[in-house]
């Protein structure tokens, strides 16, 4: 189960909600399980999840019929699945031969809704809720669909509950927590593959199509390959491109693709042949303020004391002038989940946040580096990802 | 150059809108060539594009400081650029030591102007455009700060423009045609890895892996992979998974990754081991209405008209019972471009349109099977993308 539940019902419980409803990609899938491609892989298709307060009635999913396979062949558990639009599909005799057809032939014999927006008020209207507080996640619905709900249920208190879901998504359950170890592992293994054929000559594209390979043959997809050598590893989010590794490069990872759904972003960095002095000292000082967070991070404390630490710890081990706006964030569905571990940030860690903590530091002209590693907030302290080292490779 | 200045400045006049402004990763690119990366790989962060009328001033760029270094390093020739948000970079003697580092330097030395509404505010009040009519595609900005646009400029006429962009990235310029034609054809490329390693007890996801490794090794990022065997490749959304090949399968691909930000989206079937009849007929009536498509589709020519006369080749040509609720859409930035090909569109075919024409039969218990080509509407015709043939493959 990748929704916590009783987060959920809390949340509900203290914002004074009714029900909550899902309507981007990462929402969707985290309240439901159901993946509704399409709107992952484009903006603007849409799918809903209604989730009520407890006694409010039960979840349901609005889907477009051409979507219904995913449902069922995914074997989602909510069993109310309201779907709009006409998609054509033949059957056979043997088309309800197994459960997943079963299940399919099911959810197409049910009435058309129309639209998304129709499917999601009769849903709203059949829990008695045309007159409750709804949450609605402004993330995915599209502006006119808003409106017309809004219209449509003019008797309703209707706020925007993007901020709620990212409250709820913050603690992670066991499964969400197993989805991002593998996560951080494929990007690790990646990394991997990566330098292993780093030489002088390799280009920085080469490096990032191995990172990438690897991250396909584990069972992830790319999302993020931040892959830059020399003075180019200065650039933050630069994009791999044809430079040619020389002795001396840094090259800087900041990577992570997409496991069962679940986003990896960690960071190591290599330097071919013998790193300089100053390569060696700024490293092992964002090194020392990455370490300093492994050792402090303990559910109740204030991310923001963490940011100040972190940074001091790093300005006094070998960069006297280090200066950032984060070190680090949340890590789940999204690449930044909560909480922000940023100076201004009222938010605290709880047992059970997974998090991307990162020291970086980019100077231009001369490159920049970087460690990031993924860990779960415990009962008294934090549970790292990582089985690699941070250390400064040479390769 | 992605736009198609001229056909923007059309819509301009007509609508009567004074500027443009985008907002979601789609739209940035097109209007100005920028990969914000981050507003690409999540949903939230916020790049702009002002693109106000010829005689209304130039066009200006809205970006987070920390996405400057790929303004400076993809060469975007904007050259208004307003930043907003802190991001600590630091500066060696040798940082502006070439035309990138440069451009990035005067860039971060401009004024922070704190958000990114703040940001655009003063790009259009800086045109005088405070009182002018605004199109604002409502793709990508967050929808408070849509309200605080509203609010800052109360003498402005804001209208929702999404709409607009599809109109004008519908017929698509030689550059971006130069793209679509590279992703179609890592598309057939990564077909042809996948079929390569097809045989009895080759999983789908092994086929998904070789599929998106080549994608890779081609440049490209994975993005479509529905990949599916035997039954499954009855389910329209399919996610390739471990069922395991065995003689007689249909083996379906509908699938494209994205080559410089342009997708692919073709489809072929192939069966293990001898065809049967029906797999053969059905097939054979499919790709029938393909190649209609590609027979009578040119400039002038409405879309409905082609989804009629493609569903009576089908039915004729084999699958009497078929039925479909489109036989094809543009593609380019996304992968549902305009036109749609569908029974209800008032679209008509232009010269420069790049589309992907498909005409996909499922039935549940048997199988599916799909024909997907993608082309470009010339002065009187098409030319197709495709080097594969679209007959039945036999591995």
């Amino acid at each position: 189960m990748l929704l916590n539940t009783s987060r959920l019902q809390q949340a509900l419980q203290r914002e004074g909600i009714d029900a909550l409803v899902a309507t981007s990609p990462e929402n969707v899938t985290y309240t439901s399980g159901f993946y509704a491609m399409s709107q992952w892989i484009r903006r603007g298709p849409q799918a809903y999840v209604l989730t009520p307060r407890e006694d409010c009635g039960e979840p349901a999913i609005v889907a477009s019929t051409g979507a219904l396979d995913l449902i069922a062949d995914q074997g989602v558990r909510i069993r109310d699945v309201r779907r709009y639009g006409h998609f054509s599909v033949q059957r056979d005799a043997r088309a309800g031969d197994d459960a997943c057809g079963r299940r399919l032939l099911e959810l197409l014999d049910r009435e058309d809704c129309g639209d998304p927006v129709r499917a999601l008020i009769a849903a709203i209207e059949d829990r008695g809720l045309a007159t409750a507080t709804l949450g609605i996640d402004e993330g995915g619905i599209l502006p006119q669909h808003f409106d017309a709900l809004r219209e449509a249920l003019p008797k309703a208190t209707i706020r925007r509950a993007a901020n709620v879901f990212r409250h709820v998504r913050a603690v992670k359950t066991p499964d969400e927590i197993e989805r991002l170890k593998r996560s951080a592992r494929i990007a690790e293994l990646s990394i991997e593959s990566a330098l292993a054929i780093a030489r002088p000559s390799v280009t920085e594209r080469e490096l990032a199509h191995a990172f990438h390979q690897r991250t396909i043959v584990e069972g992830a997809m790319p999302v993020l390959g931040v892959i830059c050598s020399g003075p180019r590893s200065a650039f933050s989010s630069g994009q791999p491109g044809e430079r040619r590794l020389v002795p001396g490069d840094i090259i800087r990872f900041d990577v992570g693709g997409r496991f069962e759904h679940y986003r990896a972003d960690i960071s190591r960095c290599a330097v071919l042949g013998q790193p300089t002095p100053k390569q060696r000292q700024y490293h092992a000082a964002i090194r020392a303020g990455l370490l300093h967070a492994h050792a402090v991070i303990r559910p109740g404390l204030p991310t923001a004391d963490v940011f100040t630490q972190v940074v001091a710890v790093v300005r006094r081990s070998g960069i006297p002038h280090y200066e950032r706006n984060h070190v680090g964030h949340g890590i789940g569905l999204d690449g930044y989940d909560a909480p922000n571990i940023t100076p201004g940030s009222d938010e605290v860690f709880e047992e059970g946040m997974t998090l991307s903590v990162e020291t970086p530091y980019y100077e231009l002209g001369w490159g920049g580096l970087q460690v990031e590693d993924t860990m779960v907030v415990t009962r008294d302290g934090v549970e790292t990802f990582m089985q690699s080292s941070s250390e400064l490779r040479i390769v």
